[in-house]
C-alpha cells in the first residue's frame, strides 16, 4: 500500500493523457486550465436566452476558482446578470477566488445581509479579503449584519493593517499543551466537533500560550499513542509576528518551505495561524508586480476601471516626459554641429536606443535580485563590478560590429570610431547606472522598481546623445 | 485549547518584536530574513584566520537556508574553503537550498561518493535537482555509487523529461485502498516504520492503483476509528499528469490552493506526489522571469558566470541593434527636412521615447495578464480594446501638455501642432502594439515575454520617428 513508484513503468512523453482526468469540469478547461473560449459563450448564450437551468447546468461541475474566472471572463456589463442567473453556485468560495476588482464590482449589487451570510461561511482571512476594500458605510452595514461571534472576529481583524499577517491569518486553529500525548491529542481532536477541520500542524504552547514547537500531523498519526507532543513537536520553529507585511510573510513561506505557521502578537502569544494557500498569490502577485512597476503600470490588473489606469500611467508618462527634456536639451547644445552633419541625427537614436536596452537588462537583474533578497551589503559592491564586466564584453562587441557597419555605410571610418566609442561609453554607463541606481533607491529603503527606470532612461539617453554627438564635435568630424 | 484568538487583545503596530523571536539564529537575520553584511563578514573572517570551530558555532545555529544564503553571499572564489570549513553543517539539506550555479561550483569539488550520500538523504525531487544538471560521466558516478533502491528511483525520475512534474515528484508517499477505515490506517501508518514521515494527504487508490480520492490528515485525526475512507475523501481532486511541464504544475496549484497532488502516469496509475512546498519556488521564479525575458536578460541570476550573461545579453542588443537601424533608416529619409530645421533633430527622441515607455506599460500589463491566464480567447479583443481607451486618454494628456509646451518654447504653434499629433499617434499606436504583439505571440505558441519588447520597440521608435518627421514634412513646417 505503501508506494516507492514503479521504475519498471516507462514514462510517458509528449500529448498529455485528457481521458485519464476523469473530473466533469476537464472538458470545460483547455490544456493550461484556462477556461475555453467555446464553453465561456455556450454559458453567457444560455443566460441571454433566459436559460438559466442550462447554464447552471453547465457551470455546476467546476471548481470556485473556474467559477470565478468565468465571471472574470463576462463582460463587465454583463456579469450581474450572469452572476444572479447562476444563483447559489457563486458562493462565498467563489467570490474569494474573485479578481479584487470584479468582486467589488459584484459585491456592491448584493445586500449587505447576502454580503454577511458569505463571510460567515469563510475563514477569518477570506471573509476580510472580501470586507475589507469596501466602503466605511457599506462595511458597517455588513458587519451589523453578522453573528456577533464572526463580527469580533472580523473586527479584530481589520483593526490591524492592511496587507498585515494579522489580515491574513485564521484564528481557528489547534493549539494543545506540551504535556498532552498523541493519544490524548487525537482524542481531543475527535472529540470536539466545532474544531476546525482544515489544518496541517497542530501548535503547542505553554501556560501562557506562547508557542514552543509545532508538530506536523503526519508526525503524530506515525507515531504510537503514548508519546508526549513535547517529545515529538520541532521546537525550532519560524514565528509570524502579526503586524509583520504580507511580502514578507510570503518570502518567509517561501525561503524556509512552510505549510503553516504560527502568528504572535507583541507579548509572544499565539493568535492565529497562516496556511501556505493563502500565501502563494502573494508570493505570485510580488514576483510579478515588478514588471509593472518598472514600466510604471500601476496596478497592471485588466480588470481595473479604465480611469484609474489612466491616472496611474500619465503620471509616470508625464515624468517620462520631463526627462525626455532633459535628453532633448543635451541635443539642442549640439545643434551646430548636426546642421553641419545632418547623418549624426540619423545615427544618434542607434547610440540612445540600445544603451537604454542594456540598461533595462542589468536593471531587470538588479531589481529581480534584490526581490528575491539575493543581495545585501555583503555582495552589493560585487554584483556592480560583475554588470560592469558583463558591460565591458557587450560593449565591446556593439562597439564594433556599429563601428565597422558605420564606417562601410557611410565610407568614414571617423564616424564609424566615433559612434564605436560612443556605444562603448554608453552600454558600459548603462550597466553601471542599470545595477546602481536599483542598489541605491534599496539603501535608502524605496522600491527599486518604482522609480529606477525613470532615471537609468534618462541616464542612458542623455549619455548616448552626450557621448556621440560630443565625440564628434570634438573628433571635429564635422570640422 | 481550541483558539479563536483573542479580540480583547489590542493588535500591535509600527515596530516589530524582535525579542519574542527566541531562535538564535534571528540575531544574524535582519528584519527581511537577509543575512546581515557583519555576520556574513564574521563567519569569513573566521574562516581565513583558520578559526573553522568559530565559524562553526556562528553558523551551526542557522536553518539550511540561510547557510545556502551564506554561501550564496560568499565571494566564488572562497566557496570552497567556507565550505571546507563548515564541514557536516553543509549536508544535503543545504546543498538543495542553494542555487544552482552556486551548486554547480560545489558540488563540481566533492567526490561522486560524497554526492551520492548527500542525495541519498534527500526526497527524490531534492536528489533529482542536485544531480541533474551534472556532466553525463559525473552523473553516472554518482548514480554507481548510491543504493540500488535510491539509484533506481533518481533513474526513473531522471527519465521524465527536464521540468516535468516527473522530476518535481517525490516517490514516497501514503496510498490505501477505499474500504480501509481511519483506525486501519492510523494502525497501518504506526506499524510501518519504513513509510515517509512528511505527508500532508492519504491518497486512496482503487485495485488498479488509480487514485480515487484524497484526504487531508487533519480529517482522519478528527475523524472516529470506525469511518470508512472511501466516506471522508474528497472525491474531486486535482490529478497531475507526470509529463506536465512545472510552470503548469505550478499554475494549478496556485489556482486551486493544493498542498499536495497525486501525479499519474498515462494510463492514470499513481506514481508521485508533488508538495506546495516543491513548487512554491517555481511559482516565484516563473512569476518573476517575464520581466528578465521582457528585457532580454536571459536566466538573469547574479550567480550566472559572467561569460554565459554575456551571451544571452549581447544576442538581445544585437538584435536591438538591428531593429534600431529600422528606425535610423526612417529618420534618413527626412535628412532634407531636419537639415531645413534642425529643431526636429531635438524633439524627435521625445516622440519615440515616451511612446516606447507608453508601450512598454501595456506590455508589462498583457505579458502578465497571459503569465497569470487572466486572458483567454474570450477576452482577448476586450483587452485590447481596453488598452486603446487608456492609450487615447494617456496620449490626449501628453499631446497637450507636449504640444503647448513646444508651441510656447519655439513660439511656433505650427511645430506644437505637429508634435502634438505626432506624440497622440505614436501613444494609440504603442497602445494597440503592447497588447496586440503579445498576444499575437501566445496564440502562436511562443512565449509573449521573449520577443515582444523587440518588435514594441520598433514599432513606437518607427512611428515615434515617421509621425512627427512625417507630419513636419507634410504639413510644411520647413518649407
Amino acid at each position: 500500500m505503501s508506494e516507492r513508484g514503479d521504475s519498471a513503468q516507462p514514462p510517458l512523453h509528449g500529448e498529455e493523457f485528457d481521458d485519464i482526468l476523469t473530473e466533469p469540469a476537464e472538458a470545460s478547461l483547455d490544456e493550461d486550465d484556462r477556461l475555453k473560449p467555446g464553453f465561456v459563450t455556450a454559458v453567457l448564450d444560455a443566460v441571454e436566452e433566459g436559460n438559466d437551468e442550462a447554464a447552471r447546468d453547465l457551470v455546476s461541475p467546476l471548481h470556485p476558482a473556474d467559477v470565478a474566472d468565468l465571471l472574470e471572463l463576462t463582460p463587465a456589463e454583463r456579469r450581474g446578470q450572469v452572476a444572479a442567473a447562476l444563483g447559489d453556485i457563486v458562493g462565498a468560495e467563489v467570490l474569494s477566488e474573485l479578481n479584487d476588482y470584479v468582486r467589488d464590482d459584484l459585491i456592491g449589487a448584493l445586500a449587505p445581509e447576502q454580503v454577511a451570510e458569505f463571510a460567515a461561511e469563510l475563514d477569518t482571512d477570506d471573509a476580510v479579503a472580501i470586507i475589507e476594500d469596501m466602503e466605511e458605510a457599506d462595511q458597517q452595514a455588513v458587519l451589523d449584519a453578522m453573528e456577533p461571534e464572526d463580527r469580533a472576529a472580523i473586527e479584530s481583524a481589520l483593526a490591524y493593517p492592511e496587507e498585515s499577517a494579522g489580515r491574513l491569518m485564521q484564528r481557528d486553529l489547534v493549539a494543545v499543551p506540551e504535556h498532552m500525548t498523541v493519544g490524548q491529542v487525537i482524542d481531543y481532536l475527535r472529540d470536539n466537533d466545532d474544531l476546525t477541520r482544515d489544518f496541517w500542524e497542530i501548535f503547542v504552547v505553554d501556560a501562557a500560550h506562547k508557542p514552543i514547537g509545532t508538530c506536523q500531523l503526519s508526525w503524530v498519526l506515525t507515531c504510537p499513542r503514548g508519546i508526549a507532543m513535547a517529545d515529538l513537536m520541532k521546537r525550532e520553529q519560524t514565528l509570524i509576528p502579526v503586524d509583520m507585511d504580507q511580502e514578507e510573510v510570503a518570502l518567509r513561506f517561501q525561503k524556509y518551505a512552510l505549510i503553516s505557521a504560527a502568528v504572535v502578537d507583541g507579548s509572544g502569544r499565539l493568535v492565529g495561524m497562516i496556511t501556505v494557500d493563502d500565501v502563494v498569490h502573494i508570493i505570485s502577485e510580488e514576483a510579478g508586480e515588478d514588471i509593472l512597476r518598472l514600466s510604471g503600470a500601476g496596478e497592471g490588473d485588466i480588470n481595473e476601471p479604465v480611469m484609474d489606469s489612466y491616472r496611474a500611467r500619465v503620471r509616470w508618462l508625464l515624468t517620462n516626459l520631463l526627462t525626455a527634456l532633459v535628453a532633448s536639451t543635451i541635443i539642442g547644445f549640439f545643434e551646430g554641429t548636426i546642421e553641419k552633419m545632418v547623418a549624426l541625427a540619423t545615427l544618434m537614436p542607434i547610440v540612445a536606443g540600445v544603451g537604454g536596452n542594456a540598461g533595462s537588462q542589468t536593471m531587470a537583474v538588479t531589481v529581480r535580485a534584490l526581490a528575491t533578497n539575493q543581495i545585501t551589503g555583503s555582495n552589493a559592491r560585487r554584483t556592480i563590478l560583475r554588470e560592469i564586466r558583463v558591460a565591458l564584453l557587450n560593449g565591446t562587441t556593439v562597439a564594433v560590429v556599429l563601428g565597422i557597419g558605420v564606417a562601410l555605410v557611410f565610407q568614414n571610418p571617423h564616424l564609424g570610431g566615433v559612434i564605436a566609442a560612443a556605444m562603448m561609453t554608453n552600454i558600459v554607463t548603462a550597466g553601471l547606472a542599470g545595477a546602481a541606481v536599483p542598489l541605491a533607491f534599496d539603501r535608502l529603503n524605496l522600491d527599486p522598481a518604482v522609480a529606477s527606470s525613470i532615471f537609468v532612461t534618462m541616464i542612458t539617453d542623455s549619455m548616448g546623445f552626450f557621448a556621440f554627438l560630443g565625440l564628434a564635435t570634438a573628433a571635429g568630424l564635422t570640422g
